[in-house]
């Protein structure tokens, strides 16, 4: 006897589920519901139609109905809202939007895959303004008819995550002039505010005009009116501050909302009704190392639920793992990937954790596209266990997370991380890996081999008069230095080591940690109990510094950054 | 009281380990010979200087003696060689090259990291040849100065493994002609013979005079003649067959050598002599999937062995887990990736595995940028413990490959494979990365959801009169495709499933394997029960058949080859 499987939403998930559940069974009645134009769209791709990348908008859609029906035999209705869920007699009431009609489909089953939608706060005057959201195809092709029709002499982008980055970015290669507004200290909430601090600098360097720490009060006419007193002139505002969970239709069936805001699930996918499933961002996902729940809007991890759904439905069993959240965007010529859990995450727990951080070639030196990669990792104490990772680089950066993502889930520590066999050859990497070498400076701090302090610490540490040690070489030097720092060449540090004090903490850098870890050790032998190495070198510092300075015309604590 | 540690070689392995010496001791005396003229220089680059990727022969050299004397206070003696070991009185013997003349030095334990060396065969002929090896910068410098010189017409690199490709890709990339000479059916032994054939093909599509199974049986002034009887003419000869390690020096003192020619050492790097450890190249170690002792002459490696040697004399305790060798060789466009054990490395040895096979794309289809990898994993039946990887492709493999290994190292199965959470953006991958749609199929495959055939027996099948079904829409197959299948496309299955013979096998593809996956699994549910997925798809048959098709001459058996 068939069954019959409602799915509400095209896209991702609900796509998937239909797919999946095809695959399982050809004689079951499958009907998905999507009350916008496009089933099975690539929303992650979006903003790379406004920089041309992808040429047309059609080819955001990756499947229409017409090959749903043909190729899965699935009922793909577009234009088809589910408004309401009668579980009583297990039916869903639908509106053809096109029509204005509504009906009903009962079932055997019924997924929901609704997504998440932009949030749109009641900001004063918002009426007055002409805001965009970018949630679907339709959102995107809107934006851009409007940019082209405008020909706005700035567009404005409110909210700095990975789809206000994306937006910026891509207007950015199209040749807008852009306004960034971001109302926490930083953009890109998955890095830590040190880790952000590459990808500020980036988009300045771009021409980014780039608002931190700064919220919208009010908007008017062509205007959007900051807390700080600035008012911004724009034709056009994006509005990507984040996502919420569109969980409005599950809520009013009286189904069980998480503390999240978003549908809570069992660890089959199930909500508080055993006959309904829920999948994608606008359910709620336990996290292995936070031990609680959270919401997740990544594509990935819709899939595998997707997968998990049918599979359950036709009594396959699958394990729930949990979901440490794993991504990457692209800000012009840098990458910036994460995985875990970051400092922030950690704040309200009771997980005792440490960090280092690197900033090692990622490529053999002498290849001409050799580039810094800035790679941090936070891991438990007392355990080692490696509970996140941020990488940010030109380079490939994206191989590094991943790694350390499986090495997550396969609960490895940073000793494991030591011995870990990546591939190596000059135009890939180095022999010994950005991912070993974390390894390695992760376990001496864990070991207590040496002790660190973070870039974050430095200014704070020259305005307090410390002793600050710079090892690298004259040429280095002369580039540019940290004004208060001594400076003892790691060739002659044996032979000066009297001018080191021995009676206050000695704080020593190099380039990127490498040298002055060496110099590090050596003084250690010689009887010097409180030195520390400055995680990530005068090059991290320099990152971490730039933005700031520039942004508030503060006094620089180095002669000259060095980036190069 | 200081101790005395002397070092054997000077680059990789022996500077890493005298380095690491350094750091755990000040006071220690630490000696390193180097018979060459250079230490620490980057061997893996050296064949990118042909090219000038990397400009000048000086780059190639990372740290010279005055640098270990200044930086490390260690006593670094270029063109000294060590000659002999008395293992009683502990002391070596030193040639000093330059003068002649012959010294002893005794220490308190001493270390081997002699390498491997070029492997020259006794062919007749061989001293009318002008014959170069890639071991060193002297090596490089006088290769480059000799083409320089001569100018030859043709030069001919004999062996095909990653010395042999890297060479011959730099060569082609400064404009000569090459010829590359292979004894063994296929070059790059690290890959099984149907993943090689996608490599053939970049070669002769950059021109490469590409000669497999083939050897030299006699060199004459400027002339190669292979056993064919194909003559090359050539001024200038590289030899890459191989290496050998370098254990004569061992042998001679009366180190235990292994049955594979290189040192024998215990999970301590220690030889049977205890006051004598080796590292790197010259060693043997022990493959944990195999369970058994191979040689790897990889730098990762080398770089783990220095440090655990280093750590041992210090009586800090290292962990020994094995070596699976992940390695990674840039050829023309292409990356080829692998980790593990591979098909004929399982050939000898008692363990059942299965394999699959996928080939999809890279990134988003729709980002500019996507191509499609080729992709292998092998797994143990019936556990699916993961047993090795490979990945060829114009994008980002050795992320795919290093994912994998952190995975085998974890002891993971294809199972673990699907729910790995790795990044993803439209520029960088797919929200279902190739790693975990590996595990999807693998799992399908282990769990016996449908069966496979390779790409490799398809050509036996259609001689065989096999029904092969192919479900790709009408516009790809004009494009080309297997003369004698059957053209149903998947959105026709299931109206035309009468044209499709209940009484025979039914072999089914699609360009790369997902629509056919779609349509075995469709025709099994109405009872087919001998339908199989062709792994790898009407792209991946295309690569395997075309460069065997080309070489014989033989009548291929698809209608047009498809590389889009």
């Amino acid at each position: 006897m068939p069954s019959k499987y409602l799915v509400v939403g095209g896209v991702a998930g609900g796509a998937s589920t239909a797919a999946r559940l095809r695959r399982l069974s050809e004689d079951d009645e499958i009907i998905m519901f999507e009350k916008g134009p496009h089933v099975s769209f690539s929303n992650c791709s979006l903003p790379y139609y406004l920089s041309g990348t992808v040429a047309n908008v059609d080819d955001l859609v990756l499947m229409c109905p017409e090959k749903f029906r043909s190729q899965y035999n699935i009922d793909a209705r577009v234009n088809n809202e589910v408004i309401a869920i009668d579980r009583e007699k297990k039916e869903v009431e639908v509106k053809n939007l096109e029509s204005g009609e509504t009906y009903r489909e009962n079932y055997d089953k019924l997924v929901l895959s609704p997504g998440a939608r932009p949030i749109v706060p009641p900001i004063p005057g918002i009426e007055k303004a002409n805001i965009h959201t970018v949630r679907n195809v339709v959102d995107i092709d809107r934006l851009q008819q409007d940019i082209e029709k405008t020909r706005p002499s700035r567009i404005t982008v409110i909210g700095g995550g990975f789809i206000g980055i994306e937006v910026v970015e891509n207007l950015i290669e199209a040749g807008h002039t852009v306004s960034l507004v971001e109302a926490a200290p930083q953009v890109l909430s998955q890095f830590d505010t040190d880790m952000a601090q590459i990808l500020h600098k980036e988009l300045i360097d771009h021409d980014v005009d780039l608002v931190v720490n700064d919220r919208v009060t009010a908007f008017d006419t062509n205007k959007v009116m900051l807390e700080s007193g600035r008012e911004i002139e724009t034709e056009i505002i994006v509005m990507g501050i984040g996502v919420t969970p569109d969980s409005a239709l599950a809520k009013a069936a009286g189904l069980k909302i998480g503390s999240t805001g978003a549908i809570r699930v069992d660890h089959n996918y199930r909500t508080s009704d055993p006959d309904i499933y829920a999948v994608g961002d606008a359910i709620q996902v336990y996290n292995p190392i936070l031990r609680d729940y959270y919401t997740l809007a990544l594509a990935g991890p819709a899939q595998r639920q997707a997968r998990a759904v049918a599979n359950h439905i036709h009594n396959i069993p699958v394990d729930y793992h949990g979901y440490i959240g794993s991504s990457v965007v692209k800000v012009f010529d840098y990458n910036a990937a994460s995985t875990g859990l970051n400092e922030r995450m950690l704040q309200n727990t009771s997980i005792e954790y440490d960090s280092v951080k690197i900033v090692p070639k990622d490529k053999v030196g002498i290849m001409p596209d050799a580039e810094e990669l800035h790679f941090k990792i936070l891991f438990e104490v007392p355990t080692g266990r490696i509970i996140g990772a941020q990488a940010i680089g030109r380079g490939n950066v994206d191989k590094r997370i991943d790694v350390i993502a499986a090495t997550i889930t396969a609960k490895g520590t940073v000793d494991h991380l030591k011995d870990l066999e990546l591939c190596y050859a000059p135009p890939f990497g180095t022999a010994k890996d950005v991912v070993n070498m974390a390894g390695y400076v992760a376990s001496n701090i864990l070991h207590e081999t040496f002790k660190q302090v973070q870039i974050t610490e430095i200014r704070s540490l020259v305005e307090k008069g410390a002793f600050i040690l710079d090892v690298r070489e004259q040429e280095e030097w002369d580039v540019g230095h940290i004004k208060v720092a001594k400076h003892i060449p790691l060739s002659e540090l044996r032979q000066r080591i009297d001018e080191i004090p021995r009676d206050q903490p000695v704080y020593v850098h190099c380039r990127s940690g490498q040298r002055s870890y060496n110099a590090v050790l050596a003084l250690q032998y010689r009887g010097y109990t409180e030195v520390y190495n400055v995680a990530g070198g005068y090059i991290g510092l320099c990152f971490h510094e730039y933005f700031h300075d520039r942004m508030t015309g503060r006094e620089p604590i180095v002669t000259e950054y060095d980036f190069t």
